[in-house]
């Protein structure tokens, strides 16, 4: 059988897998342990009010011969792709139209699902630490080659540290077709200034790169001037792509729906002169490939946009927010260097420790999950990332037990 | 911009994106027109009670603290897998684990991203005419080729006919890696029967190839002995995954539940000696390239296994099969050959003519939209199908309507 041999590439386990099977192996020998989960980013619930209504809607609509939804359009119906195009883009003073926007199941799918459209020998650059989805479908599909130390042979690795603000520059992406960038960043939780954004945009056009732009954590931006888009920099509308998500924002992550904009100004030319444009190569995948997120989730989603809905989600980000600050508060008064936690749910925090043994040593000592720096690339090394994804009482017993063992 | 120039190699349009813009330009030229859709396979609704109800219980549960679901098992809950592997295949006597099973959006998108694990040099062999998701998700991946009158230089075509029933056997792919099988089948309504399946799980345990069985029709079958899974074939758990999708069973095409079955049995040596088993790849690559399917559509696939569910789900199936049945009694009345709608939604019709002339004379003669049979496939040329998703007073003015001009 003639297999795809560049999974022999990849680590065995997707980073979050791991962790669930470490968790559940320590939970399977203390059953009675009470665990505090600050490791995968996952939101703690529930679902504001105006989308379980606008859900609750949406199932009954499934009950009637009138307002039965079968196969819709695989881009995602328009009452949703057009409120996304008005209040997050257009009412910003963002040139948006609906056609740009490509309803998904999640950004996760889409992050992983766009390396498609690229060359298989398009040279890609992500930042180190990372998100591993990025890296792992590129190696799948053959961009990545043989890991040295973490890294792969194939990939270019934008070191993020505390010398650069953990927001690497272009200077580190030469001769790369596209790099993914990712602001508010997840795992560090660094925030891009609109400065540093232009800088990519400029050296994109210039060059004629793509940038993969994931802008999942915006709904956490509150200080002023921090982008919360791509296309908040001039000329972006030429060689970006934003992949949004519900999940963060309103809590979908059980619910499945996100987003990728793919703005019809990114003009492409293949190596064999072919005229590609990007934004019918990805509808001519998704319409293929994909047949359209969940009729009842897209009907909560335009929840997220209603006067109710909006202000809802934005007192769950809030929320969170308050238990990042708890949570950096108690950190740095310990001493410890904490990036994030800001603008983000994300804390990135120097224990100087090994990732996975600091891993196991929080989870037997203090009985606190969290994700191991390394789990995110070479960089990560002697960080955790801590997630605010919490209720109040766990988050404030979570600190309590990481105050006793770091 | 290192684009994926393979893009260039296949059709401007997805199949049915393309009728939907021909009927969208029919309509705006015809505002009064009453179109009846026995086009695109979409079910007419709605929901079974039994899945309404229990969709309307997970909203609640979105709702609270205590049960909220976030990100769930990538692969799917154990709840559902487990009624997946317990009811459609261990009560029928097929050996099946809940971890072979995984759950996703739905079966299109699992078709489309299988080819994944694959090498990019595998050969792969489709009937035709054939559902176009396999041809076009394999040419965007490399594996096609330019297009000559109709085919891909790099895919190897089961030619299927009266002659040979619609059903190909293993002779006409030699040499091949994987083959694309589906019963019943999309587009020709044909059946399988036993015998034949079992001529190609030997062949494939024979040669190594690999068998990707669409089994998505497989609750329309109603004739005593037909096989509703491949598994139901002596050794098809080495070299068979199966594809199944809630979306005719129970009406899903709008709420996206769809599982992929793909068995430990299936071990595989790469090129380079490596070895890989397929469903740790496949495990691999949903974890990675995927976040489960919205946890409400999980818990209405659940209750299609509830005794009600299963009830009303089969009073569905019933009632689009007695719609088939006479839609193909009057077409044979008239003289004409068709295959299929005896234990299928679709029915394949020969006409005579070119399936697009045929499918636009149609529309503009008999407001009824069909699909042309060479939209599967240049053996699809002077074939229409009709499927029989609709509602019985639609398909009694279609039938009316087809009868004047066909």
């Amino acid at each position: 059988m003639k297999l795809n041999t560049n999974y022999a590439n990849i680590g065995k386990n997707y980073l979050f897998a791991e962790i669930a099977r470490r968790v559940e192996a320590y939970k399977a020998k203390n059953p009675g342990a009470k665990i505090v989960r600050l490791g995968i980013g996952d939101v703690s619930g529930p679902l504001a009010p105006a989308v379980i209504e606008a859900m609750h809607k949406a199932v009954d609509d499934e009950a009637t011969k009138e307002r039965f939804h079968g196969y819709g359009p695989e881009q995602g119906y328009a009452f949703l792709r057009e409120k996304i195009a008005a209040s997050d883009y257009v009412s910003r003073g963002i040139d948006m139209s609906a056609d740009e926007i490509f309803v998904s199941d999640g950004a996760k799918s889409d992050c992983a699902n766009f390396q498609e459209l690229l060359s298989p020998e398009a040279k890609i650059a992500v930042a180190d630490p990372v998100y591993p989805v990025y890296v792992d479908s590129n190696v799948m599909a053959g961009r990545g080659g043989a890991e040295t130390g973490g890294r792969h042979d194939g990939i270019v690795y934008l070191e993020c540290n505390r010398a650069n603000g953990f927001t690497p520059g272009p200077d580190q992406a030469k001769g790369c077709d596209a790099v993914y960038l990712c602001f508010p960043n997840n795992p560090t939780g660094a925030v891009a200034t609109r400065e540093r954004l232009q800088e990519w945009v400029d050296w994109a056009n210039a060059t004629g790169a793509l940038l993969l732009f994931d802008a999942a954590y915006e709904s956490f931006v509150r200080t002023p001037g921090v982008p919360k888009s791509i296309y908040e920099c001039e000329g972006a509308r030429g060689c970006a792509v934003e992949f949004r998500s519900f999940s963060k924002t309103a809590g979908f992550t059980g619910t499945r729906c996100g987003f990728t904009v793919v703005p019809e100004g990114i003009a492409a030319r293949a190596p064999d002169g072919t005229e590609l444009s990007l934004r019918k190569m990805w509808s001519r995948r998704q319409t293929t490939m994909f047949n359209g997120a969940s009729y009842i989730s897209q009907r909560g989603a335009e929840a997220v946009y209603s006067p109710e809905g909006a202000a809802q989600c934005k007192a769950a980000t809030d929320f969170y927010l308050e238990n990042a600050r708890l949570i950096k508060e108690a950190l740095v008064s310990r001493g410890l260097p904490v990036c994030g936690g800001d603008d983000s749910p994300y804390l990135w925090v120097e224990t100087g420790a090994s990732g996975w043994d600091m891993f196991d040593r929080l989870l037997e000592e203090a009985q606190v999950v969290v994700t191991p720096g390394e789990g995110f690339g070479r960089a990560g090394a002697g960080f955790i990332r801590i997630s605010s994804f919490n209720s109040r009482e766990n988050t404030l017993e979570a600190i309590d037990r990481l105050g006793r063992t770091l």
